[in-house]
């Protein structure tokens, strides 16, 4: 099951600049920054409710996030849902006919096993499965 | 203050197919359907925890939906966040530099005021606003 929008990922060019653009938007900051060098970003995140905003920059120009903004320019960029057994959500979706982008799940930011669905089969939207460690 | 992200909004080009593949995805159906003929759209809506997920089919050519799907493609079109006070809202923003794309709220999907903000201004991320009625 996927029990709640963990997170949605926005990439940005310079994340100094939006914290401060998304700390006037949520009149609150940020809670804390954390660098993936597995996966080329730098982070930052904010909480509002059940649901963080994490922004991401590139740290490394052959990264995802940077081929996304110079693809599409900043913006949206994935939708997380936590889900309580990563394993047995991939293996349901896999048979339901999704396409898993990383066969095993990874570590991601914010202490997390994580795996992602090719967005050709989720009308566009990059979707991304977590379960906290 | 934004208290929580109330739905996800995603473009899709025939509402039908998706509802069943996000069924899939949520492994549970849409809870509801409706038209909002001033904008163009037919949405369907999914809950997961305290978000929902809106796909969006534009029904008129003209649209907001109709002509973003043209551009970009189908995938996410914008993030709602729930306000208490959507006019105190909107007037906190307009005042940090924010530009608001309806001066006044407007009746939007599910019983809603909403105002959106200019994606120029928020690094390409279509932000709704969104109250109660």
């Amino acid at each position: 099951m996927l029990t709640n929008v963990e997170h949605i990922g926005i990439a940005v060019k310079d994340i100094s600049a939006s914290n401060d653009l998304f700390t006037k938007l949520f009149n609150v900051p940020p809670y804390k920054s954390e660098s993936v060098e597995s996966e080329g970003v730098t982070t930052s995140f904010f909480k509002i409710n059940e649901t963080k905003v994490e922004l991401l920059e590139a740290t490394n120009p052959d990264s995802a996030i940077a081929k996304f903004i110079e693809k599409k320019g900043e913006g949206i960029h994935h939708i997380a849902f936590e889900v309580d057994d990563i394993l047995a959500e991939m293996k349901r979706l896999e048979a339901e006919g999704f396409t898993l982008l990383n066969p095993t799940p990874k570590r991601g930011a914010d202490n997390k096993l994580v795996c992602f669905l090719h967005p050709k089969g989720t009308n566009g939207v990059l979707i991304e499965l977590c379960q906290s460690i």
